[in-house]
């Protein structure tokens, strides 16, 4: 027997909607180096029509594939509402990427159109002749700011929505219709499409409404760090459209003294970046302390995801400006929100400490996405914190299958692979203890390169850290350990060495210690160790002493 | 294109599953004149399991209905999801109606078996005769606990699940699958049916969660003081097993002293209720509060629903304990949540009279229900704080159709007819101003009953008001006021005619004034106008004099 309620359908562009209807003058604003554009929701409403108009008028059909290479501006918002709004896919491509990914991308993806800022002229330039499906190129900008690019049926985008109805109509789709395409910017490998459809990308948005998620609401100015081009930027364009929040997108700068100055600028209770952003926002607030009203400054809370948060970054924050940390985890495949590390009422009375060795953690599991892990034989293991197995995922807003993959991504039940290896503890934090492949197998026994991180990076001398494995020819595989100096430090070999034997079992302590400059990262910030493993790789094969 | 997401539907017995997971050791605790019971998510869980393999054991069916009549106890939980989960669909009825209309309902709905507390059972022995489609009765106890009622296929609850599996399989439905009927009791004609769907309560449960909702979250404790019975009690058994809240049950006990006792003991922290049980807590904390330790008291956020919340009791809660009372509005057509009175940024500012101004209002719109208003011809009128119209609405949980009826009960576009007369403000705030049907047409003018009874409550030998529109031989209908004394006042005609007259229009001004001992209202605690009006009928008739 069905049920007798509407068959109304998730659509992004229900979302758009109800933000112009009921908090139409609530605000986005763009900041770039030239000026600090303010727009709002009942605008983005009338020209994310207009372009959804002028997309059908270029002939782009239900279904098709339209790249956008862009920072974060309000028109980069207006594309994920015009273009899914069209019945169209947004692919939105990360142009950070090495020119031959987003080659293979826009290929891959078919796309018929690609809007990109005009900072991206000069690459799609370079690439324009090989992208033989791409029917043309927006420019988005007006007619002034965009250059003489030589790109095949250049336009810019003012022009190209200008004669459009702002009050155009939406195109009518399913909510299972795909509605943003992101490709994984794996370290090995061709890129991988993830296409999620309305249905997923709005259900998720609930949950970064939750009270337990982010508890985003219509009482927030969420500075937006992350980029629009990396999963949906944690799906705040959606979630903030949902509950009226206020958008602040910061543009290109983002060193610590912008970050301060937009932040309380326009008063945002709520941010979310990597690390790195927030090693340097809060080094300028210690450095400017006392010059600085923080007075000012409205920040309640901070989420960190993408990669893990150190120590230093949940306290720092916590006792130089009384903000919370939300440590976050989650993939391209999961939209990307899994885990989240909300306080369960138990953690009310904790201490400042033993706060911080929960937030430590990946977070926990919320509705929607399930979690197990289990071991090499795929038997699942138990939730008790101290078994570690390969971590596997499943909901409805967890892929199923890759963009153009035979096959799908996940077993028969749903459960996704993700490639981590984690902990499960009984209270339903994650704890990843490693990426499966940079494990390290010394001798029978694994060794986590992210333990060993955690426990160098707390050396005061210390910025960075990785630890790879490298060959050794009695252990299989020993760990190595490099590092980036703090500033103003010297971090030496054997007093490092002495300092994480005083913290790690003895044959975990790496076989060596190298100072370096800087280490690779890949395009969305991860450490790039495939690199590291590739310069790495004869380290040990020089020596054969004991370890 | 189809998104690649996984197609996980959105059924109840994911919510359970995942608190079961999640938030196994939280509790549900059952309070009752004669003990507490606690149990968990963990084993309701097992315990739904085992009703849902019996329910296939006595054949219930996919689609079959089942009815419950039962307060508010884990058990009735279990119902919620053990009937749902064996893919069955539970009928809610509400043990206050009248025998009639409880008739009615169980045999509309064809409910093969119908679950009770013990002390419906006297209830249904009368009735069981005339029940011929009901294949047996389970009294929600143990052996002990159920008496020898006359009933046919009397077993009792833990008899009839006890020895079934706590692993049992739940029955897969699809998301549009029906999963809770509930009646409406209307003041008129025979009740009608609405029949949830899984996935509109899953996308109901969303929005109870969100920080602009109720901002549920797994750190609250809620006192479920609204019944189970009426209309998913707010959609709290849900939200509470999605988020993991504990949830605390109080049995029959609703006077102020046992609430508080109880919210106390227990650490609630939010709390449901109508405006009757929480004058009587307010009054109960006024009256003793010399002895009373209020610092114990957890409470944080109270919603008011199902009749508006008078402006003293806004106003008290906050004055007295610092409680903020959410004003909700909603309908069982509406699952019942629509609109729900969490501030806006902009509210922050103001003084306490003017918060208290908004929170009168009944809420703001939120993503999932539209609202909009017409006027008699159906052109749509502006949200401008002045028109006022027939209130529409449409979305997900609202309702397309009721059970078994040949037609639609929303137009082709999903928007259903409220039967109120609101005005919306320009922020979204709905303002309702009457039922259509309570609205007072004197000599062309429209007079608002509910504007007239907020004015006499204000009144402070006023405890509940009503006004009504009797037929009046010049101006068609005029208002007359119906007043309940406060406690230890006698309240006077002329007094409050001119405390009125000093606050609204003159020719407003009802035309009488009667003090009653109480009013009527129906089971679910509404005022019964149509009883008024039918009694005072003549009232107006039997002088002709100018009003």
């Amino acid at each position: 027997m069905q049920g007798l309620m509407q068959d109304a359908p998730l659509t992004l562009s229900s979302l758009l909607d109800h933000a112009a209807r009921f908090h139409g003058d609530r605000e986005i604003v763009s900041k770039s180096a030239e000026a600090t554009l303010r727009t709002n929701y009942r605008d983005v409403n009338g020209r994310a029509r207009q372009l959804a108009g002028a997309l059908r008028r270029l002939e782009v059909k239900t279904g098709d594939c339209v790249a956008s290479l862009a920072m974060n501006t309000s028109r980069h918002i207006e594309l994920y509402y015009g273009v899914t709004g069209a019945g169209a896919v947004l692919n939105t491509v990360n142009p950070k990427l090495f020119p031959e990914q987003i080659k293979f991308i826009v290929s891959h993806a078919e796309n018929t159109y690609v809007f990109f800022d005009p900072a991206f002229g000069p690459l799609l330039e370079a690439l324009a002749l090989e992208l033989t499906g791409v029917r043309g190129y927006v420019c988005l900008a007006d007619a002034a700011g965009t250059p003489a690019f030589n790109l095949p049926n250049l336009t810019n985008y003012e022009d190209l929505i200008g004669s459009e109805d702002v009050a155009s109509p939406w195109t009518e789709v399913a909510e299972s219709a795909g509605a943003i395409l992101c490709y994984t910017s794996g370290t090995t490998g061709d890129p991988k499409g993830v296409l999620y459809s309305h249905r997923s990308l709005v259900l998720h948005a609930f949950t970064v409404l939750s009270a337990d998620g982010m508890a985003l609401s219509t009482r927030d100015g969420v500075l937006l760090v992350t980029p629009l081009f990396h999963v949906n930027a944690w799906g705040i364009p959606f979630a903030a459209a949902m509950c009226g929040a206020r958008l602040i997108l910061p543009g290109a700068a983002l060193d610590g003294e912008s970050i301060f100055n937009l932040m309380r600028a326009e008063r945002c209770t709520f941010s979310l970046g990597v690390p790195t952003v927030w090693l340097g926002f809060l080094d300028f607030i210690a450095a400017h302390r006392e010059r600085l009203d923080l007075s000012g400054l409205a920040l309640e809370r901070v989420l960190v995801g993408g990669s893990a948060a150190p120590r230093s970054l949940i306290e720092r924050f916590d006792y130089m400006l009384g903000v919370y940390v939300i440590h976050a985890w989650g993939m391209t495949e999961t939209s990307p929100l899994a885990t989240i590390g909300t306080p369960l009422p138990e953690h009310a009375q904790l201490d400042a400490q033993s706060r911080y060795d929960i937030q430590m953690l990946q977070g926990r599991a919320i509705y929607g996405v399930d979690l197990r892990i289990v071991d090499g034989e795929g038997t699942v293991l138990a939730h008790d914190g101290i078994a570690a197995g390969d971590l596997q995922v499943r909901g409805p807003w967890v892929v199923q299958r890759y963009f153009k993959a035979p096959a799908p991504a996940c077993d028969a039940d749903g459960w996704f692979p993700t490639g981590d290896v984690a902990k499960i503890h009984p209270n339903g934090y994650l704890q990843l203890t490693d990426r499966s492949k940079d494990i390290i197998k010394s001798g029978g026994e694994w060794i986590s390169s992210v333990d060993l991180e955690n426990a160098a990076i707390a050396h005061p001398d210390v910025r960075e850290a990785a630890v790879i494995g490298v060959p050794h020819p009695k252990w299989q595989e020993r760990p190595i350990l490099l590092v980036v100096a703090a500033p103003a430090a010297t971090p030496q070999r054997d007093d490092i060495l002495a300092f994480l034997a005083a913290r790690v079992a003895r044959w975990q302590v790496p076989d060596d210690v190298i100072v370096v400059p800087a280490l690779p990262h890949t395009a969305t910030g991860k450490l790039l160790k495939s690199a590291l493993r590739e310069t790495y790789r004869d380290h040990l094969s020089k020596d054969d002493g004991e370890s």
